[in-house]
């Protein structure tokens, strides 16, 4: 075998390791989904199986970070990659981080919905699913963007997170509302507080994975930057 | 320059490269750790200038992140390190996503702190101070053993987060006693809830840090893992 094709070949190879370790990714963002679809819908149907499905799931998905960690830490000491390929990698390294704790936090939703027997606190707990269908749509976009490695729809991610913003502000007084009526609701709504800021911190996190992808396209890292300079960012030319 | 001294030279500048990165996550570890000082002080004693220094001292912080951020990348591009160079460098990355975290729980008590005027409230958050103060304590601890690579200390920071964790639910039961007691109360104490909550997230993340520190000591990925396992890694004969 000449050098050439020598070289075609390790790259092959390693381009289909990053490619197994991508797809690692896309199946731990699918649980994550699915661990906050079960929990948004154990707690509005008081289901309280589906509630402990989530909790069950969650070593899973903490079995996967690990392993795709040490996969990551295995390609840098093996492949030597550089450039984009590297940004690839330190980008998966991140991404599953949150995505740990984005479980995390649909853990904590779901021992509230496990604990909420009577129907004043479904009723209560019902308030959070707008923002949970928000926060649910914005991690679909992300992992749908990360498949992709989209730019644009990674941007687009990073905006939504200011509607979430918003309907967690106003959730959060609508609730302290109801505390100031009725004091003797106070720990049930506090358990619903605690969830409604759950799906918030989820949304911080899916804004994370939107600058990590951001980092791998343009070689830039945008965290902490002004709008603007996302926006630029963003919008100009492509790296190779 | 014959291949061995070469080589040995190459591994001299690479070193003081590794030694001058480490500095740097102290450098910022002692911000973190000056804000989260400067934010209990602000709220013990009602000095608005003090959160203010928090509020505008988080941008230097960031920046720091980014900073050291992209020499762990360049040094990964340039220097191709394997074994217990790449873990340290994976453990840097780590270590200061969790320290820039920390420096925004501590902005986020700034913050109540710098809009609290009156004296019934900053009697509420004066029931902050012992598990503001363990907190930081925990902090200097792992930066120590940070420093140190000292792998007794960081398993030592690591049991600490469970004191932590029963002083903040110790604090969350007092508090939601006082909503219920006075519900005019509520959002001034939601606030110090808040504030508590932020507290309890600092002790986690530098749990996260004494993890990294270990996972690059032993070469063990120690997140997940039950107390017995976390205990024969701890205990168990050093890597090389």
């Amino acid at each position: 075998m000449d050098k050439m094709n020598m070289s075609k070949h390790i790259s092959g190879k390693f381009n289909e390791e990053l490619e197994a370790v991508r797809n690692r990714v896309l199946s731990m963002g699918g649980m994550v989904e699915q661990q906050i679809s079960d929990a948004l819908e154990a707690i509005q149907k008081g289901n309280v199986e589906l509630a402990e499905k989530v909790l069950s799931s969650d070593h899973k998905i903490n079995k996967l970070e690990v392993q795709i960690d040490e996969e990551c830490v295995h390609i840098i000491a093996k492949r030597q990659p550089a450039a984009s390929d590297l940004r690839l990698v330190i980008a998966i390294i991140k991404t599953i981080a949150d995505l740990e704790r984005i479980g995390d936090e649909a853990e904590r939703i779901a021992k509230v919905a496990k604990e909420s027997f009577n129907k004043d606190q479904q009723q209560l707990l019902a308030s959070l699913e707008n923002l949970g269908q928000h926060i649910l749509s914005m991690l679909r976009k992300v992992l749908d963007a990360f498949a992709r490695m989209d730019l644009e729809a990674a941007y687009e991610v990073h905006q939504q997170d200011e509607q979430a913003d918003r309907q967690y502000e106003a959730l959060t007084r609508q609730l302290m509302t109801y505390m100031m009526e009725d004091s003797r609701s106070i720990p049930k709504i506090m358990d619903v507080l605690w969830s409604a800021r759950s799906l918030e911190r989820m949304g911080d996190r899916c804004q994370n994975i939107a600058e990590y992808i951001i980092f791998f396209v343009k070689g830039k890292d945008v965290r902490h930057v002004s709008p603007e300079s996302m926006e630029r960012t963003v919008m100009g030319n492509k790296l190779d």
